[in-house]
Order: C-alpha cells, then sequence, then structure tokens
C-alpha cells in the first residue's frame, strides 16, 4: 500500500494556511491523525481540492475513428501489403502468402494448420474434444485421460473427421451482383441472391473440382468463392489431457494471464492410407516471439459485427444484451434454487449453469464494452466519416444517404415487435420444455397436415420432440421465471399471460401447466404424436396454451422476419456504400473464411498493474496450489511432479493484438520468417468487445507458447516422436 | 475461447423459420459462415434477440443501504460483541481484546504488533524503509541489500524511531462539548474545541504519565482520549531486500493476486538496554487461516470519508477526482516528454513520474468507485433511511434536519471557489518551483516584518527556500502547462493569466518568466532573501507575477477556508445526528486511532474470473520469469535459485474481506484463538473506493501469510534464531 495523495507545497501553501490560521486568531489545530507517509494534511478538515471540467479518465485515447476500428482480419485476396511494409518494414512476397494460406486449414468448427511435411496438423485441445471422445474405446476415455500415439501405428482415425484447405479464390461479385433484381420486394431480392449463390458455388464445384462456396464480404460488397480441398482421413495424434488442455476451465475461459496446454495434434492420411506428404506447412520456432515482434495469425474467424450501425450498436447495448443478460441470470439462478435443493442432481445440471454464468461472462463482456462512451465515441466517429464521405458524393449520396436513418427507424420497429417475439416464443434450456414441446407438437401436426414438409424433415423432428426429456419440477420454475418475464414484457392484459396465469400467482400457474400436462410423461407424449387429430380438442394445459399462442407467435414471428429482411437488405447496401468508399482498405466482417491479421507481442494494463507478455509454468502450479481443491485447477497425475529438467520458467502463454473472434481457435501465430511461434487458443475478457470494435489499447488474442508446447511434449509426454518431427522442420 | 451465443430450440422455433421460409416462397438459405461450435444460427442476417428493459449488470447487489455502508473499524471502547457472536459463533471476552489491543503497536505511520514474550515486533517491508536506510552504516544499502541480525546483539537500534501502544481509553465527549460555544461564528467555535482538545489532553497526559491524545470521533459526535506508552529503544532485526519486500514495485502497488513478502521485524528494548518482557503478544499460527474463517485486523487505520454526504461525494466526482487526475496526467505528461528528451537524467525523475502514476492509478480506482452506479445508489440509500430517520424526531429534526441542503449549498460555492484557488496557488512538484519560491519569498518577507511568526518557524522556511533546486528547462515545461491549467480554469480575462502570458504564447510566456530569473540560481535566490526589501521593486518576472496574484491567492484561499470551515461544522453536527441516530452501532470514520475490523478469509470475481484466497511461491517465480528484464520484478541474489527444502506451494499472500485502509499497514491478522495468521499490507485495486463506502463484494485486504513468512525466513534468509522465536509462541 503506497500512499496516494498528493502534497501540495508546505513552503507555499503551508503559510498560507498559517497566515490564515494567524488570521482568525487560532494557534493550533486538532492533533492531526497520524498522516500515512508523504501525506501532507494541509488543513483541518479538507484537503486543498483542484477543480475544472470533468475529464474522462481511460486509458483509451482520442475517440476520431481509428484506422482499425473495423479491424484487421484482411482476406488473401487483398492483403495490405504496404501498410505492412510500412508498419513492419516486412512485404510479404506472394509466395509467402501461397505458403501460409495452403499450410492453414480449417475444421469444422476451428482453425488449424499443416506443421511438418507429413502432414503432422496442429489445433486447440478444445478443437479436438469430440475427436477423443469419438476414438475412445471400450473402458478408455482419452478425452479426460489424453492420448499420444507412441508410434505412427498408434494414430487414431477419426470418424467423419475433416480439415479443408484454400486452394483457389475467385472474385465472382460481378455475377452474383448481376442476378439480384434492383428492385421488387426485398424477401424476393434475397432469395434471387441465395439462389444466385447457390447456382456460383456448384458451378464452380463443377469446374475445379473443388468444394466451393460463395461467401458474401462487406455484406454483399464483394462476393468470393472460395474453393476447398477436402482430406477426409485425419488421425489423432497427441490430445493432453482436459485438466491441462482446458485448465481454469469455464472460470479462466477468455481470461489473462493464463495457464493453458490447449492444443492437439492430427494427422492427415492421403487416399493411399500413408501420412500425407505436403510442402505447405509452417516451419517451428523454439524460441517464440519477442516482445513487440509483429506476428500474423492465419485462421478463419466466425463473425464479427464491425460494420453495425450505431443504431445497431445502441439497440444491442438498451435492449438485446440487457434483456439476454436478464434472462440468463433469472435461469441461473432457477438452477442454481433447484440444484441446492437437490444437490444429487448436481452433476446433471451444474454444466447448464457453467454454460449460463459463462455466456453472462461474455455478454457482460460485450455489454461493457457498448457501455464505454470512449468506444461508442469511436463508432459515432467512424460514422460520421463514412456519412461525410457518402454524401460529399452526389451519386454516393442519392443511393446510399438514407440507409442510416432507415436502418435506426427498422430497430426502433424491431424493439417493438421482439418483446412479443421473446415473451411468446418458447425453446432451448432457457424456457419450459412443457410448453416448448407443445409448441412443437402443434407445429408438428400442421407440418405434416401441410403436403409442403419433406418426409425426412417431418421424421427428424418427430425424433427429436420424442426424445426430449422433461424434469416436471424444474420445469415448472423455469415456467413460473418464464410467464414473470411475460409480465414483465408483455403486462398483465396480453393474452398469453392471462391465459397462462387464470388469476393465480406465477407459481400455481405453471405448476398447473406443467404437472398435469400429458407431455413430461414420454408414452403419453407419444401417443398424443401419434394421434394428431386430437390436438385440436385435447384439455392438456400446455397443448391449450400453446394452441391460442401459436397464431400470436407466428405473427409476431413473421412481422420480425420482416423487419430483419428489410434491414439485411439496407445493412448490404450500406456495406457496398462502405466498399464504394473505402474499397479493400477496410477488411470486411469475419465470415469463417480465411484471413491474414497482423499484430504485435505486447502486454496491456490490467488490474492496476500491466499483465506480462507471456506467463510460465511456475503460473500454473501458482494457479493449482492456489485454487487447492476445486477441480477446475486440479492437475492430471503425471503433471502434479513435474519431472526432472522440466524448466517451469518456460513460456507456457502469450498475448498479441492480433484481431481474432470465435473460429480462430487453433489458428497458428507465424513471425515474419513463417515460423510458427504460438498457437491461438482464446481472447482475454477485454476482447469481448472485439465484436463491434477492434481496438488495441487492451484487447489480446491469447496464444499457446511454442516452446511451451515442445518443453511439455518432450519433458512431460515423453512425445519424442513428435518433438524430433516439429524440431526437423527448423531451417 | 468457448462459444456463447445462446441456441434458442432448434425444435419449436426452427420450424418457425422454417414455415416462415416456406411462406416467403425461399427454400435454401446463403451458404451458413460455419458456426463455431455449439452455435447455433436460427436465420440468416440475425439471431432471435431476446428483449427487454434494460438491466444494470453487476456483481453488485441491492441498491438498499447496506449495514457495513460506513465499514467496520469499530473502536476498542465499543466492539460489536453481540454482531461477532451471531456472525461468526464467536463473542471476544475482554481478556481477549485486552491482549490483542495491547499486543498492537503505532508506528509513527503504520501499525505492528509484538509477536514474541521478548519484545520482537512485526510489520511491514514498507514501514521499515527508513530504518534500513538508517541503520545503514558506511557502505551498506541495507534498503537494498536488506538486513538480518544473526544475533541479538546484531540488532540495530534506529534513532528516533518509537512504538506506542494504547494502555487508556477514556470517553471525554461531555468535557470537550461542553467547551464548544453553542453560538457564535463558526472559527471560533472551531478554535474554542482545538483549545480545549489540547487542555484535556494535557491533563490526562498528566495524571497518567502517558502520551494522550484526544481523538474526534464521528467528526465530533464523540471524543475519545487515547493514551500511549511509548518505547523508544527499538532495533531492526530482520528486513528482507526492497525486490523482495516490495516485489513488483508500483506497477503492483494495490493489485491482486500479489506475490510480495512485505515484512519487517524489530525488537522493543527497555530503558536497561534488555529486551522487554510483556506478556502481551500474539501466537504465532503455521497454518495461517483457512478459505471463509473469521479473521480480525488490529491496526490503526489513518482516515476515511465514509460519512461524507451524497453532495459531497457528488462533489468529489464531478470536480475534485477529474480535475486533479487531469492535473497528474497533464504533469506526468510533461515528465514523459522531459526524460524522453534526457534519457541520462531518467534516475533523477523516474520516481516522480511513477509517483504521478501511481497517484493516478489510485485517484482513477476511486474515480471509478465514485462512478459506479450502484455504488452510489447504495449511499443515497442509506442517506435518505438516515434522513427519515432524523426527520421523523422532531427534536432531531430541528436540529439537524436542515444540514444536507446546507452542506449541499457549501459545496456548490466551493466549487466556485476552489478553481480560483488551484490556478493561482503554486506549489509541489505538480507546479513551477520557480513560482513556488517566488511565492515563497514574498511571503517569507511579509511573515518576517509581521513580527507574529516565531523565529524558528522562520528559520525553518528560509533553510526549506534555500534548498529547493530548480531545473530550468523542466520547470518551464511545467509552468506552460500550468499557465494553460489556468487558462481552462478562469478564462483568458483573469489578470494572472493575462500578466503571465503578456500575449505571449503559453510556452513562450513560461520561458521568459523562468529563464530570466533569479530564483532557479540558488546564490542569487540567496542574496535576494538577504535583502527582502528588494522584493517589492525587483524586475524578475516570476517575483513580479507573484506579487500582484499575492492577494488574490490569499483573499481566494481565505474564502475557501471560510467555506470548508462552515462545512465542517456542519459535518460536525451531521456525525452528531449519526450518532444520536446510530450510536455506536456504525464505528466511526478512521483516525488513525487503533481498531478491530472483523472479516473473512475469502476469495472475489476479478478479470472475468475468480482470484484465488491465496497466492503461492509458484506466483512469485511466474510474475518474475514473465516480467524478464523489467526491474520491478527482478528477483534478490538469494531468491534465484530457491534452496532445497524450499516449497514453493507455501502460501505467500491471501485475502480478506476485512476493511482497512492507509496506516493500516503492519496491522496483525487474527483468527479467534488470538493466532496471528497473517500481516496486512495492501488492498486490491478494487479496494479503492473504501475511502467512501465498504463493500464485500470485490474490496479486499491483502497480507502476507504467516506461514510464508516462516518459509522464507528458514530456508532464504537462514533465520533460525527468529524462526525458533515465533514457533516458540504456538500454543
Amino acid at each position: 500500500m503506497r500512499v496516494f495523495r498528493f502534497s501540495l507545497s508546505v513552503a507555499a501553501l503551508g503559510l498560507v494556511v498559517w497566515l490564515s490560521a494567524c488570521a482568525r486568531g487560532a494557534t493550533g489545530g486538532a492533533p492531526a491523525p497520524g498522516p500515512a507517509r508523504g501525506q501532507v494534511v494541509v488543513s483541518g478538515g479538507d484537503t486543498i481540492v483542484l477543480i475544472g471540467p470533468p475529464t474522462v479518465v481511460d486509458t483509451l485515447p482520442a475517440v476520431a475513428p481509428g484506422r482499425f476500428d473495423t479491424g484487421k482480419m484482411w482476406t488473401f485476396e487483398n492483403p495490405p501489403l504496404d501498410y505492412f511494409q510500412q508498419e513492419y518494414g516486412f512485404r510479404p512476397s506472394a509466395q509467402w502468402l501461397e505458403r501460409v494460406r495452403l499450410a492453414a486449414l480449417r475444421l469444422p468448427n476451428c482453425t488449424a494448420s499443416f506443421v511438418s511435411p507429413n502432414g503432422l496438423v496442429m489445433s486447440n485441445h478444445h478443437c479436438a474434444r469430440e475427436s477423443a471422445t469419438a476414438v475412445s474405446r471400450e473402458g478408455e476415455d482419452l478425452l479426460t485421460n489424453g492420448f499420444y500415439a507412441a508410434t505412427q501405428a498408434d494414430e487414431r482415425r477419426v470418424p467423419d473427421l475433416y480439415v479443408d484447405q484454400l486452394v483457389v479464390i475467385r472474385d465472382v461479385t460481378a455475377e452474383v451482383q448481376a442476378g439480384i433484381p434492383a428492385t421488387g420486394p426485398e424477401e424476393q431480392q434475397i432469395a434471387a441472391r441465395d439462389q444466385k449463390i447457390e447456382e456460383v458455388a456448384e458451378r464452380l464445384s463443377g469446374e475445379t473440382g473443388l468444394r466451393c462456396d460463395v461467401t458474401s464480404l462487406y455484406h454483399g460488397g464483394k462476393y468470393s468463392s472460395y474453393c476447398y480441398r477436402r482430406y477426409d482421413d485425419v488421425r489423432l495424434v497427441f490430445a493432453p489431457e482436459t485438466q491441462i488442455g482446458y485448465f481454469g476451465g469455464d472460470y479462466d475461459n477468455f481470461t489473462y494471464p493464463r495457464y493453458d496446454l490447449d492444443v492437439s495434434f492430427f494427422r492427415v492420411y492421403g487416399p493411399d492410407g500413408q501420412s500425407f506428404q505436403t510442402q505447405h506447412y509452417l516451419t517451428w520456432s523454439d524460441s517464440g516471439a519477442a516482445e513487440g515482434s509483429p506476428v500474423f495469425v492465419i485462421g478463419n474467424p466466425g463473425s464479427t459485427s464491425r460494420l453495425n450501425t450505431v443504431a445497431q450498436l445502441e439497440y444491442r447495448r438498451d435492449h438485446q444484451y440487457p434483456s439476454t443478460i436478464r434472462l440468463l441470470e433469472s435461469r441461473a439462478g432457477v438452477l442454481d434454487r433447484y440444484i441446492a435443493r437437490h444437490p444429487d442432481q448436481r452433476s446433471t445440471y451444474i454444466n447448464d449453469y457453467f454454460s449460463y454464468t459463462n455466456s453472462l461472462k461474455a455478454y457482460t463482456g460485450e455489454l461493457k464494452g457498448l457501455r464505454t462512451p470512449e468506444l461508442m465515441a469511436r463508432k459515432v466517429a467512424f460514422e460520421k466519416a463514412f456519412q461525410a464521405a457518402v454524401r460529399s458524393d452526389s451519386a454516393l449520396r442519392r443511393q446510399y444517404g438514407s440507409l442510416w436513418d432507415e436502418i435506426a427507424r427498422l430497430r426502433r420497429q424491431i424493439a417493438d415487435v421482439a418483446p412479443r417475439v421473446n415473451a411468446l416464443n418458447q425453446g432451448g434450456s432457457l424456457r419450459s420444455q412443457t410448453l416448448a414441446t407443445a409448441l412443437g407438437v402443434l407445429q408438428y401436426a400442421q407440418a405434416a397436415t401441410s403436403g409442403m414438409v419433406p418426409d425426412s424433415v417431418l421424421e427428424a423432428f418427430r425424433a427429436e420432440l420424442l426424445a426430449t426429456e422433461i424434469n416436471r419440477e424444474l420445469d415448472a420454475m423455469i415456467l413460473a421465471a418464464q410467464i414473470e418475464d411475460a409480465v414483465q414484457l408483455l403486462g398483465p392484459d396480453d393474452p398469453f399471460v392471462r391465459d397462462a396465469l387464470q388469476g393465480r400467482g406465477v407459481e400455481a400457474a405453471a405448476t398447473s401447466i406443467v404437472n398435469p400436462s400429458v407431455l413430461p410423461d414420454s408414452a403419453r407424449r407419444a401417443a398424443l404424436l401419434a394421434n394428431p387429430a386430437d390436438l385440436a380438442t385435447t384439455p392438456d394445459p400446455a397443448i391449450r396454451l400453446m394452441r391460442s399462442t401459436l397464431p400470436r407467435l407466428r405473427a409476431a414471428f413473421q412481422e420480425f422476419q420482416r423487419l430483419t429482411d428489410a434491414e439485411e437488405v439496407r445493412t448490404s447496401r450500406l456495406a457496398r456504400a462502405l466498399f464504394d468508399v473505402y474499397g479493400a482498405h477496410i477488411p470486411p466482417d469475419a465470415t469463417f473464411t480465411l484471413r491474414i491479421a497482423d499484430g504485435v507481442v505486447k502486454g496491456y494494463q490490467y488490474n492496476g498493474t500491466i499483465a506480462p507478455v507471456f506467463t510460465t509454468f511456475y503460473g500454473l502450479y501458482d494457479r493449482h496450489f492456489s485454487h487447492a481443491g476445486r477441480p477446475d485447477w486440479a492437475l492430471p497425475d503425471r503433471w502434479r511432479q513435474p519431472p526432472a529438467g522440466f524448466n517451469l520458467a518456460t513460456p507456457l502463454n502469450f498475448v498479441t493484438t492480433n484481431d481474432i473472434i470465435g473460429g480462430n481457435s487453433g489458428s497458428p501465430v507465424i513471425n515474419a520468417a513463417g515460423q510458427l511461434v504460438g498457437l491461438i487458443f482464446d481472447g482475454n475478457i477485454e476482447s469481448l468487445p472485439g465484436d463491434f470494435i477492434y481496438t488495441t489499447e487492451t484487447n489480446r488474442a491469447i496464444a499457446v507458447h511454442s516452446a511451451g508446447i515442445l518443453e511439455a511434449l518432450r519433458h512431460v509426454y515423453g512425445a519424442t516422436r513428435i518433438v524430433t518431427e516439429l524440431e526437423a522442420t527448423r531451417r
């Protein structure tokens, strides 16, 4: 503890005080409380105050639009070579770019990369969870206990797993845009676009023999076709124990400083059953990246909203997130009370509970960003600059000038209808499964008689309805919370609210709906599905309630859909305006397609101090012992006593300013020499507003350090074979 | 990274979407961007939004006044025994209270305690800094290198150091209050009170043979006399190296998780030169306190503002802190630029720079609290409850009912005059030393001729004026910033601003004042002081400027003083009202007198995860290696290689909910058995709003763990003698 009050000059002010004291005839003061060290108390009851207009204090500097407010997720078709040259003195060659593009891979939900000429692939442990479970044999639990194939023959093929390599990129903007009618109803425009996209993708797939998608960049400002080579013999080579691969669990997720060996290895095999040989792989760096050095993340960021208008962000800030958070808090509270009442069922429900609290963490982090005046001011400044550019050109002004106002108007309308959608909507673990099933059963019956729904879809739907398990007690608690929501959202006189309550309190009403309903009973539910005609007349309270609600829900939803369609068209036009004004100087929003993001290795201000650039294995043990007894920080057996020779000072995780988001998990972090220095696995808590604005003050990507990976493979897992293979790639 | 977007039910909502899509004739959507794991995209351009009225999300629960909003710094004359009993099932006996009171000691700026029957005293390293320097001999630097007296004969007496033990407490409220006239000018009331306090203290000192103070509690609601026994032969026994005693330096100050061996040992000797023998010492706990267990901090918190009214806090929030922060930022910026220009002088100025940034950290932390709506709402709720209590009683209402409005009015007036005081005031390292010295010289001359100032005061003042060193270049930069402040605070037409600028830009003006002035030249300054008559006529630009400014500054300051005096009287009456309403159920603001604060050992939500209850030596090494090369986290030589047998998993620091503030440094943390389990040395960054409100959500006291102290003494310092002495106290 240091004393922080500032002394004013004793020499100057002290005497002013003294003379004043003289003037009023006092010769002494009350015995001063012993001032803490360095503190000068200059007058009896107050310290001299320093006053002026309020100033916002924050680590964020200006509110001028930042050059990179929309981020740095550059496409490979438009890498900003001049900017790289100017910023880092490094101009990637075409070969450099091709090599890293072809070394990078896409997993179904993650990124990965080739790290050896023999098809060795690296990604995150959390991207290999399902694989570890899938290749576990009778009596094995490889997800929990980890897996290492001691020989290549021991590598296990993961059923249905594939990796995609981005081979061909084509600009198909003109073709797609030509297929969209310039006038006509909005939904027809959208449908025509979707159809055109499908056509182009199919045609290109046929021409190239690859798997081609068409991706809308800049919300339709540009369309690119990405064609992938798919490798579908992928075998698991190494995955650590979950306790070390997800060390700190949901608690430490989205946080830094961090101590997480979130790494896994796969190997791609060719059709001949031999390991796939490739020239396109990343070479290994033992030393990793130094503080301040430039690094590049090659990966597939999933989705961002950086081009959202201020009105759209205000909507999120003032409506969407507060309401989502309230819903999650309510349901987390319900689960918490239920688990307290039934401690024996803790294991059944605790994951749902953590899933709520983890979502709360994320939404709260984003909302905090939206409520940070400096961040919003930067968005406002960016929008003003963009509007000024549009309005200074008469053609652009005619075409795009009114879009901001139109979007703002639509968002106001959406704010009107959304509470109705949300209150009437039924579904997900956040809502009563009894009502959700009632809604499902009614819709199933309508779909079945419409003749418009394919049998396969109907069958899948029926199976899902049959498989739902409902815990009456918990479900009644959730329904009570849900009715309370409806009262708040729609008022006491809404027909749904009146039907649900029937003059009862929310808890009594919920019990009276859930308990007598046949739906929680799977046998009686199946009987009901078999006789859909009964649905129109059954007195089942849940079905009765949803019978009267479905038409209103559908109407509200269609209105909602109409408004969001109308907004989507305008959003696309605005994005095209952005593209017209800024071109590829601004990268498009993330679309789960390959991007290259530049950044530097850099700490940040955090928690009153500075977060270090990297953490070490010492910190892993600190967290373990300081959270003694908490399962999230337990260590696997083999880690409890680090083996002799294991250097705890080895870097484990590190932070960079690269622009990433969900989907980037498993992305390689490479230096200018093209060497792999790390493996992206998370962002810090300050990165959450990154969905709508990219900043470098405190937003950080978190990666596993290449030296930490090697140290653990060598000393803890004795994975000599892999260590040798990785080390052989060093140039 | 985990995906956090919530899926709505595919079963229910999916079909609604599907049916809607049918309705508009579309059969497919755009190829969805690969959703990250677990994410369900339910419609093309938007996910279903959940909407409702905005909700404030925070870890702080209600806005009702908390029972302990005003804190838990209980006095020994009014320990809340029933509450302790009810909360912890522990009712301290009179013996227990007497033992811990007499074991606790007060250092000039800190707290300490007897920890052995042989007069061994423990406090913080940062409370022993000056002692370590003072006992360093020729060629030694014990502050940097640490000190351990291998034998008792090696213990070194610290010149002028003493510790005070609180022996007698008397309520002198009636006597003091009787001495204050109920009517008459406010400054006479204050003067009469101060005189009475001095009388009572002197009389009691005479009666008891002890050193008696009279302390105003509840801002005059109650007066207590505390009589101390002073021990003035205090010898240094052990102080670690600054690098480990202040590990993390200013960066880590006010932060947690923390890794700091902030401990020192002294020994009290009797008049016979032998170690002082006492029964009143704390016994040692090896194991420390378990999570959730109650602990008590005995110490001397310096100062709090918990009884501030909402108007006073709003003033701080809207005027005082923003302005102070702006001033500190401005001057930190000046120093930063100066150091960048003169890297060779870094060592001379870097401590000032850190002192600014550390103050910024603290003020920013407090301001953050003041700007947290939930915290202010609790203060408002508390004030409303208090007002209601006063206004519901007609006597109380007559006496106190208008005080809140009066204080609010005074604060508005203070807000008017304070900018003038601040802009005209000169002093401290935040302002030009040339102008400060000019002001000092002028005041010195006036004081010398007034005949009202004792020679000793004059001489000290003269010596200070002569000793000031002024760096012209830096001083001109500071003066430029200062003139800019004045322009902002007073406007361009203020006489001071016009005199200073004389139509020039701020930088030119500053240079033209500082460079030709004789004051930065110490010889010419001495000559000037020797001929004060010259002051009235000298054309020296700094003196000329302050000659015209001094009368205005004095007038502004007297007005400021008048207003704060008037406020002080009302604050005292309000505090008496508080005391009339709540009595000792609410503890008084801190007054650097002995208190007992209860709390529990408890982690808290931080940085998106939870801060552990304690840290370990593993974390010390993590911080060291992860901040490799940064001096604040360098380790002393003896720590670089931890010796064999040293258990890195030993707890080093831990956190509790005890209510502490500056002055509590060195306070013992004890368990219900009266054993010492830790040593307070800091608060976390979330504790900074503790100046005005005590909360337990995230505000934490930080202590060194008893086990960590012993482990380091034993294995790193080989301080067997002290270890044996501490261990011998265990019961």
